[in-house]
């Protein structure tokens, strides 16, 4: 909570508790996986932060705004995976390793907002928005898959939209249960991820 | 909703709304998945079942008797998996590849109520004793995954506990997408869930 020149965040302002919009935006996002979304007031929030409403909406204009930074920050970096030269180039086998092995890193880099994501049900227009993207995002990664498939690099015999569901079902579960604290690590873990995916549990 | 001698459930009784326990709970089972337990009053089961709360109090004690019924109804299902004699006897291999098929058929024929124990968070006693029983027969699951570890099936260089949860992280997230009316039977799903798991996506 130190401001420093060095990070090039501004300094909080004088008379009040020293939260800029990234901070409020964590706590936020901590508070809406916690109890969920829809039963999280601004006043929870407020009192969670210690500050007053009137503070909070200083800095945002309400609490579907908060959703709206947090939905999109999940979904800029799935987008960004997807805009690598490594996802644009090479074979579809080595394009759909790297997707799914960066989709874990956005994954556990940003564990609080796509676990947000995940739990969006269609509630209002901004998660309507976000699972308009989510789709997108998956279609594109089945258009992958597809292609996979007619190089014979992945298995014909199970329709690419249905592996890649099964595929995404698997690498989303890490929310459920993945703390970075923990005994795995980021790489380990995508290792982890990627090589059942893939490969299976099964040895050959 | 036609009550016959054949089914071996009693008539409702008269003067009430056709429902019995087991349509009740249905009922109840959907209304929680749609709108989340705990946002779910006892006068909202009512007024979605066109019955007063003292009709609805005849057949149920309380909202959480309820819920214990139907996380009770899931969890039994899954631990019958582990009592079959194709889960006890053979390989660990087919008694894993057994589990697997099984435990998507019991997501399948069970979708409502397994929905509900997924989304079990421990905020009551019931709830709490549903994880426990979630988290014993995952080790039970996680025991003959490292029997097939054991006996150079299942690939030793990934933690036996990493992947039951990826697997089964994998499993259900079936209840997130399929529809039993959609173009996917209970086999092919179940087919497709355990070649994934045990092959991977990627042609030998």
């Amino acid at each position: 909570m130190t401001a420093t020149s060095a990070t090039g965040i501004p300094a909080p302002r004088r008379g009040r508790p020293g939260y800029d919009r990234a901070q409020i935006l964590e706590v936020a996002v901590g508070l809406f996986n916690e109890q969920g979304y829809d039963a999280t007031s601004v006043a929870d929030l407020a009192a969670r932060l210690g500050l007053t409403k009137s503070a909070l909406y200083h800095h945002f204009d309400s609490k579907e705004q908060l959703l709206a930074e947090a939905l999109d920050d999940a979904l800029s970096a799935l987008e960004g995976v997807l805009a690598e030269p490594e996802a644009t180039t090479g074979s579809p086998a080595e394009r759909l390793d790297f997707v799914l092995r960066e989709a874990v890193a956005v994954l556990i880099d940003r564990l609080p907002s796509v676990t947000l994501l995940l739990r969006v049900r269609g509630n209002s227009v901004t998660e309507r928005d976000a699972l308009e993207r989510r789709r997108a995002f998956d279609q594109r990664v089945t258009d992958l898959v597809t292609q996979a498939q007619d190089a014979g690099l992945v298995r014909a015999d199970i329709d690419g939209a249905v592996t890649t569901r099964l595929v995404f079902g698997m690498i989303n579960s890490v929310v459920e249960w993945y703390r970075p604290t923990g005994s795995i690590d980021r790489e380990r873990l995508a290792h982890d991820v990627v090589t059942i995916a893939l490969d299976g549990m099964r040895t050959r």
